[in-house]
C-alpha cells in the first residue's frame, strides 16, 4: 500500500478488438477507457493488463504493486487460468481490493470469492436505467446526486441476482423494461474489500459517462487497503497455549 | 423434499480406519455414529456415504434423495473430486441443506460456499470448551441449556477464522488455553442453508455427546430446505420485457 | 407458543372510519380483512385489536396468548401510548414475531425496533407496482410465481428507506414512476423476528389480492417463535464463575 | 466535518466524582482522560461533556461542531433527558459517529440506535480478559498486535448481549472466569456510523493502557462523517414523478 493508489485495471480486451460497434465506443479498449479517468482524478496512478498478455498481466510482480484491481471481462471468462483466479483469491484475502464491472458477475474470480453463481436475468435492448442510492453518505456515493442518476441507454439485468446476501447494498437499479437490481454492492473476503457494480455493457458509452466514472473512483478509493493479513493455520502448541493446558487423550498428528 | 427429513451423512472414513484411539471411540466410523443418533431423533432419515464409496457416495441419484449432507473430513480434503463438490455447490445454491463439521472448515465444499480460505488456529490437546448461546432462541439451540455447554476435551480453533461475516451467529466457544472460536454460525446460499459447527475432533468422544448430537439434530432440522430455486442466467428478450422497451444501440450477440 | 398459530391483527381503525374510500374497500375496516384471511389460510387463529381499545386492545393477557402481532397504521401513530410500544418491543425480544405492514414503517413501534427514523419517499397515485423476489424460496415466498407479481394500483415508497441493513432482504419494487423500494425484510430483534412489508394503502384494494394476502400468511408463519429468552442483566459472582476467579480491586457495587 | 477530526467525549461524571477508587485513577474523571490521549494522537481535537452540563453539554451548537460523539456512562443512564437523545439520535442518523463504550451498553442512546435491550451478564472481579481480532485489518484493529491483546483487570461481560447482529464483528473477548463476549463491534445507521467497545470499567486504569487508548483513537477515526444525508419524508407528486403516471383512485390526504 502507497500514498497513491496503485490501480490495475483489468481488460477481458475481446469484443474491443472484434465489435465494430464496441471499437467505435472504445477505440484503445474499455480498460484504457477506465484507466483514464481513473488516472485524471488525483491520487491513484492506474495502469491496464489484459487476457491476452502473459498470465493475463497478472503476476506476482504486478500484485505486488497493485492495491485495487478491477475486473471486466464478459465472453471469454473460461479462458483465465485457474492459477491467476487462485492468485487474486489470495491476494483479496491478505487485503488488495476488487472491483467487479457489469458482466464481471459471472467471471471465475467473482464467483470464486461469493461462492455463488451470480447468475440474473438479462436483456440487451439499450433502455433507460435509474440508479437509486439506498446507503446514504456511503463513501461509493461521494459526489452523486442525493438520491438516483440514470443511464439513458443500458443493458438490463434482473433479480433474482445469484449472490450472498451483501454486507452493505449501495445501489438498487429501476429499468425501464421492467425489472430491478442490486446494482451496487459490496463484501469483506478477509483483509480485503469487494465491490460490485452493475452498468458497463460494451455497445452503450456507459464508461464515459462522468457519474458512472465517479462511481468507479469512489470505488477504488473506498476498497484501498486498510492493512493486510496473513492467513494461515498455524499450530498453537500446548506449551505456547496463553493458559495453561495439560495435554489429554490420542493424536491423529 | 419429504415429510420425513432425508440426511445423507458423508464420512471421510481415513482415520476412522487407520487410528486406533479413532476407531475405539468409533468403531463403525464416525459417519456411523452421526446417522445412528439423527435416527433415532425423530422425523429424520439418515444414511452414509463415504469418500471411498464411488463418487464418493454423492451420485446425483443419492443427491436427488437428500435434503441436508452433512459433511466431516479432515486429513484427505484434497482426494474429494471436483466434479463431486461442484455437483454439491450446485445442489446448495438450489436448496439442499449442509452441515460442515469440525475440520470441515477446510474442506472444498466449505470453502466453495464460503469464498474464502476458511483458514483458523488450532490446538490437539483434549482441553475444555464452552459453547456460549449468542443467538438465543434460534432454532439451532432448542433444547440446549440457556446460555451454555461444555464439552471436556476437545481439540482448539482459534481465531481469526477466515470466513465471510456469517449471516447468523449462534455459538462462540472459550477454551481453556485461552482462545475464542466462532464455533457455531450460518449462511444463506441461493435457496440453500449453511450451518458450520466446531467440535467433533476425531479422537474425543465428542459425538457421543447428547448435547452435541442434539446440535446436529437441530442444525438438519434447521436445514430442511424451505423450497427450491432453478438457477440460470435467461434472456429476456424484448418482446418479453413486462414494460414496453424499444431497441437501442448495437449487440455483442 | 401453541400448535395452532395465535395471532393478533392491529389496526389503527381511523380512516377505516371516517373516509369514504377505505369505507367501501374495507366495510369492516383494515384488521378485519386481515384477519378473515388469516383465519382460512389454516393452522392460525386471528383475532383483532384496534388503536381504540383499552390499551389499544393489547394489554399483557392479549400478548400472552399471541404468537405473532401485525401492525398497521397511518394518521395516529402518535396516539399509541408510550408504555403499550414498551410491552411490545419487550415480547418482541423475548420471542413474539411481528409483521409491520405498509405505513407502519412510521409506527413508534418499527422505529423503536429499528433505532431508525424509517423515512421514505412517497407518492399516492395510484400506480403499478411490481414486487421482485430476490431471495428465492424464502419461506416468506412460498407458492408465490417464481420472480415477480404485480399490484396494478398502490401508493409508491422510495428509497432511500431509513432502515438499518436486513438481515434477509426479500423483496423489491419497481414502481411505475420511476421508483424503487425494499419492500419485503426481515430482521432478528432477540428472540423475536420481524418482517417488513410495504404494500398496503388504504384507498386500494390491496389486501383483497390472494398474493398479498399469501405473503402476509407466508409471513406469520414465518415469524412464528423458534422458542423464548428471557432477558436480564444477571450478576454472576465470582463464587459462581465457571473458572476460579480471585476478586481484584475497587468496586462500585 | 472539517479536515481535523472534531470529537467529544461524553462522561457521566458520577464515579469519577464520589468513589475513592476511581478518583484515584482519573483524578480528573474518566472524559478527561480520553479527551488527552486523543488530543495526543494526531489530527483529533477533543474536547469533553458532562451530565451535570446545560443539557448535558450537548445543545445544538455543540453537536453541530462534533465529528464524532464518544459515550462513557453507567450509573445515571436515566438521568439523560429523552430530548438530548432524540437530538443524538438525528445526528447520528444525518452522519455523527458514535462510539459507546463498556457500560454506556445500557445508555438511552444505545438501545435507542440499536432498538434492543442490550443486556448482558455481569461479574466485577478485576479478572483477566483477552481480547481477540475477529476482522483482521479493519482500520480499527491497527497499530494491535496481529491476533490479540490483554486487559490484566477488567470487569467481565458475557453473552448473551441483547445486540442485533453487528454489521462488522471486530473483537470477541475471553475471560478468565469462563465467559466470552462480542467486545467490539460495528453498526451503520442511516449516514452515520456506531462503534461499541467493551473495556472500560471505572474501578481499573483500562484507559490509562496504551492498546486500549489505541482502538479508541482507531474507532473515532473510522467513526468520522463519510458525508452526510438530510432525512425526511418527501411526497413525489405525480407530476415530479420520473416517468409518467395517471392518477388513478382515492386519496387521504
Amino acid at each position: 500500500m502507497s500514498n497513491t493508489l496503485r490501480v490495475t485495471v483489468w481488460g477481458e480486451n475481446v469484443h474491443d478488438n472484434n465489435n465494430a460497434t464496441v471499437k467505435a465506443i472504445y477505440p484503445q479498449g474499455m480498460h484504457s477507457c477506465i484507466a483514464a479517468f481513473l488516472n485524471q482524478a488525483g491520487g491513484i496512478k492506474a495502469r491496464t493488463a489484459v487476457l491476452q498478455d502473459h498470465e493475463h498481466g497478472l503476476t506476482d510482480e504486478v500484485l505486488d504493486n497493485t492495491d485495487v484491481l478491477t475486473w471486466w471481462g464478459h465472453c471469454a471468462h473460461g479462458q483465465v487460468s485457474d492459477a491467476v483466479v487462485d492468485r487474486i483469491q489470495r491476494r483479496v484475502l491478505a487485503g488488495m481490493g476488487l472491483i467487479v464491472l457489469h458482466s464481471g458477475h459471472h467471471s471465475k474470480i467473482f464467483k470464486r470469492l461469493m461462492g455463488h453463481n451470480c447468475d440474473l436475468t438479462w436483456r440487451e435492448a439499450g433502455e433507460k436505467e435509474r440508479l437509486w442510492v439506498v446507503n446514504p453518505a456511503h463513501p461509493i456515493c461521494a459526489g452523486l446526486p442525493a438520491t438516483n442518476f440514470e443511464i439513458e441507454h443500458e443493458e438490463m439485468y434482473g433479480e433474482p441476482f445469484g449472490i450472498p446476501n451483501p454486507d452493505e447494498l449501495v445501489f438498487v437499479s429501476w429499468f425501464q423494461g421492467g425489472e430491478v437490481f442490486r446494482s451496487g454492492a459490496t463484501w469483506r473476503r478477509g483483509a480485503g474489500k469487494v465491490f460490485y457494480f452493475r452498468p458497463g455493457h460494451e455497445t452503450y458509452p456507459t464508461y464515459h459517462q462522468p457519474l458512472v466514472q465517479q462511481v468507479i473512483i469512489n470505488g477504488v478509493r473506498w476498497a484501498r487497503p486498510d492493512g493486510a493479513f496473513a492467513w494461515g493455520c498455524p499450530n498453537i502448541k500446548p506449551e505456547m497455549a496463553r493458559e495453561k493446558v495439560t495435554v489429554w487423550g490420542g493424536s491423529v498428528h
